[in-house]
């Protein structure tokens, strides 16, 4: 029998890359990338106000059919291969990115009447112009809905579905009115290429509802009409033009629709899986299961574990995202993160020393000379606030321990020792929890490139590194969550277990710890603790520390306010 | 009547300056600045360790007759002035800069002998080889005579007298061996001058004996014989060559010698002034007396201020010295001071930034645009320790504020600030403890070519900000002493009062407080003391924090140990 291919399609924030996956064994026979054309690097951005960021829906939909025409001409070079041995697609992409649709489920700026208006446009993940209305949703659901905050850790963030959806209402309220329903751009691709076409039919998954939206089988699904009629009546309204259920990905979105089978060249009808955001798809091609913590190291972290749904998870306090089937069926996912890391390191490099790509890689080979300990310095990681533990955007960064002699090298190999003992918190946080974490799985591009930041977590946090087997995680969980939409029967497989244990793998690459440096990284890490302790305003004998950065913040707005 | 003049000689750490000055004005009408030739710029260095700095005593020599010299031949422009008009000199110098002399009063270097011996030079201020021998002075006191450490703020440093000699005994004894005594530059010029032929004819200052080597008339002189040899019985021997008195400037240190005044082409038998250190004879020049602070802002701060013997002085607690007479006769001349001032925008500048004096001028500039509290920054001064208040050099610095948009400017202004609210931190001890300040008069490079530094001190003290109307208040105080040694009689000033009143007057620049920015200021300074008291470990609610500078450095030096 001819083996079976999946495709996955990962939408990132400035490109789209399709992938061709063998279920047997997880090979990658065909890979494509196409750059989004609109805007900057695929983002619409406002000069007027640097917290706008928007995508072209139009990008989304010629990305999809020119990246998977791409890999499968680029798969036509595998001996025997032909696209009829395709049995499925699956997509992630980032989120929360929604987009307002009409009654077709088009979105709104594929109609010539909204195409330049940016509110019609594709709100994206980093898109922050909401941040009034996420601190409105905040202090409502403290007061009136506690429950919904707290599997969200006591915070609507502004990159969120309900504050961006209300924040158009209140800018652009003629493109809130003319959308008939909102969709995830994670659910939107899956929907689209199945056919679907109204909203009501577009198949929601969990993983954007549970994370972003507030959903939970718990309290019946998304906010309830009264909650949303306290921020806005007509918020209350669109409920009822949303979804009432949201699912995980133990069953296909769709099927292939005849249209989209013809533009690519496959096969109708074939299993198009549940979209998961990238970060979910990503730990399922990294090999999440119970026991592994993924962690997505980038720009940001994202840490993602799983735990079966039918052990006994406690609430986990300070860990944002806890959802039912948000990463595997079964499972509750569990997402932590930090939300400065590669950003931590750009920071320093760019805006204090003014520097480029190049001293990036002359600042990693003096930090890497530099014995733990030796350069007497520890920071906190949070010049872009706390996401995980604290939960708290507002937090800002701190340096102790500089000399006359200290050098910007020094700080460097401080702020990367910095994130690590943020990796080790996080860890710590959810083993005390019950949540096991016996091996730690790493993907994104500093774990791919950066041996020295991988090496400092070795030692921090006393585990080897593993370095994930696939440089595209997120496409390989889509398409290994194809496999499983498509089923055993048709080439794929029948459990998500299944699918990773064939498709997924370690790579070679493992970083072990040293015990001498993990000694000396122990005090450091004591020495985090208690700042971070103290700082972060946990209750203790220096609470008065803990509202140092807050004071600070509190002046610096009212400087710049009048 | 011709009118009288007198000349200064203050001794720098790179060259030495002699300015001839009117005693009825204080104009000062003729000056020449010579340059050390010996080592590195002055400074003898050892590659193999960093804190040795020593100089060469010819240096001196022939700087004294150089600079004098040219300051006379510049004078020779002014109308009616001869070298014959001249009634008096005073000399400033570095300390504790002490040099072994043999039983002419010779410093050995000039010995053919020992002239390459490092050991044999003169000890510069800033020589540290002495540590190990500084912490076991301050141990043996703190067990054995702690009322040796109270006047100097509880830690005897590595840059004073007894820690050079000792070392001296330690690595090299045979120049310990072959030294009849040790004698202070500052003691030293004005022997010279005066041709002292002994050791024991040496008139001592009680500036540099008070400050620097633990004299006090309360204890009878030095610390005791029996103290000593608890360090080394060959330091008990020492004291019986060094000397029982010394003395304010209260009295002339001699008369200038035939051979130096056929040198110099000046009057036999003029005055020789008790020499003092530049930072005493500089507060002295711009215009200490009972109510004035004077600040001396360079890389480093000394703060100096005077209270009459009369009065009833307490012990200030963390201010290193009190001293009789050690600034002014009939005053306690109170020093305190700041380890890093310069040095930290320096150290941003030079070591962070990598940048040189353009950038200085560029981030002088951003930073100028800043308003207070907008960076949301606050940080320590304490790169180099806190020499006052804490009285503790193993303080590091901290940063804390700093987003992923903070810049190199807003970090620089946060440093300028925080060594402004060290400043305050100082002058409000003082009037706690009963030493009044209603004027600030400043002087030294900072006070001098700096506005932004300048307008942030005069804001965060709420205080105008002076600065002293000689650009070399040093040498002019230097040259003032020299007219009280000379009196009246001889065209000079019966009292340091008379010799100020004429010759010593405020400059025209004056930096006024801003009230809206001061209120922004005691809002942040209040956050600094939080953090000051905090991680200085001054006993209350953090206290933990009081040791993580401290356990950072230990695990430092552990790893660079081993």
């Amino acid at each position: 029998m001819a083996p079976a291919y999946t495709i996955g399609v990962d939408f990132g924030t400035n490109s789209v890359r399709a992938v061709v996956v063998r279920c047997a064994d997880g090979q990658m026979i065909g890979t494509r990338v196409f750059n989004y054309p609109s805007g900057d690097q695929g983002v619409l951005l406002d000069p007027r106000d640097p917290h706008l960021a928007r995508q072209n829906p139009a990008d989304y939909l010629e990305g999809l059919r020119a990246s998977i025409a791409g890999a499968l001409a680029d798969a036509a070079r595998e001996p025997g291969f032909v696209p009829g041995l395709v049995i499925g697609i699956g997509v992630d992409t980032t989120g929360s990115t929604p987009m307002p649709v009409d009654a077709q489920n088009r979105p709104l700026a594929l109609d010539a009447d909204w195409r330049g208006v940016l509110a019609a446009q594709a709100w994206l993940w980093k898109d922050h112009t909401g941040a009034e209305e996420a601190a409105a949703i905040t202090r409502t659901a403290a007061e009136h809905a506690p429950e919904y905050l707290a599997p969200i850790g006591g915070t609507y963030s502004s990159e969120w579905f309900w504050s961006k959806i209300w924040h158009c209402l209140k800018v652009a309220p003629e493109v809130f009115d003319a959308a008939c329903s909102w969709v995830e751009l994670a659910d939107y691709i899956p929907a689209v290429l199945s056919g679907v076409s109204r909203p009501a039919d577009v198949q929601r998954g969990v993983c954007a509802a549970g994370h972003k939206a507030m959903y939970s089988d718990t309290w019946g699904g998304l906010p309830s009409k009264a909650f949303l009629a306290r921020l806005d009546p007509k918020l209350a309204d669109l409920r009822g033009r949303l979804y009432d259920r949201a699912h995980a990905a133990d069953r296909p979105a769709g099927r292939l629709c005849a249209e989209w089978a013809a533009a690519l060249g496959l096969r109708e009808g074939i299993a198009i899986a549940m979209g998961e955001f990238d970060a979910h798809y990503g730990a399922v091609g990294a090999g999440a299961r119970t026991g592994t913590l993924v962690k997505i190291i980038g720009t940001s972290t994202c840490d993602c574990a799983v735990v079966p749904v039918s052990g006994a998870i406690q609430n986990v306090p300070g860990i944002c995202g806890i959802v039912n089937g948000s990463i595997l069926p079964g499972y509750y996912g569990i997402e932590a993160g930090q939300s400065a890391v590669g950003d931590l390191l750009k920071w320093w490099v760019e805006r204090v020393c003014e520097g480029d790509e190049a001293l990036h890689e002359a600042l990693t080979g003096r930090a890497s000379r530099l014995k733990p300990g030796e350069s007497g310095l520890v920071a906190l990681d949070w010049n872009n606030g706390n996401r995980t533990i604290l939960v708290d955007p507002r937090l800002t960064g701190l340096l102790v321990g500089q000399t006359l002699h200290t050098t910007r090298a020094e700080v460097y190999r401080a702020l990367i020792e910095a994130t690590a003992f943020g990796a080790r918190a996080i860890i710590e946080r959810m083993i005390a929890y019950g949540v096991p974490v016996e091996r730690v799985v790493c993907c994104g591009g500093i774990a791919e490139k950066n041996p020295l930041f991988m090496q400092i977590y070795a030692d921090v946090l006393g585990r080897p590194m593993i370095i994930a087997g696939s440089p595209q995680t997120p496409a390989l969980g889509a398409a290994a969550s194809a496999a499983v939409a498509a089923g055993a029967g048709e080439g794929g497989h029948a459990t998500f277990a299944e699918a990773q244990a064939a498709m997924v793998r370690d790579g070679d690459t493992q970083y072990l710890p040293d015990p001498a440096a993990g000694k000396v990284y122990d005090e450091l890490y004591a020495i985090y603790r208690e700042l971070h302790d103290a700082f972060g305003g946990v209750p203790g004998p220096a609470a008065e520390l803990g509202t140092v950065m807050k004071r600070l913040l509190a002046i610096r707005e009212r400087v710049n306010a009048g």
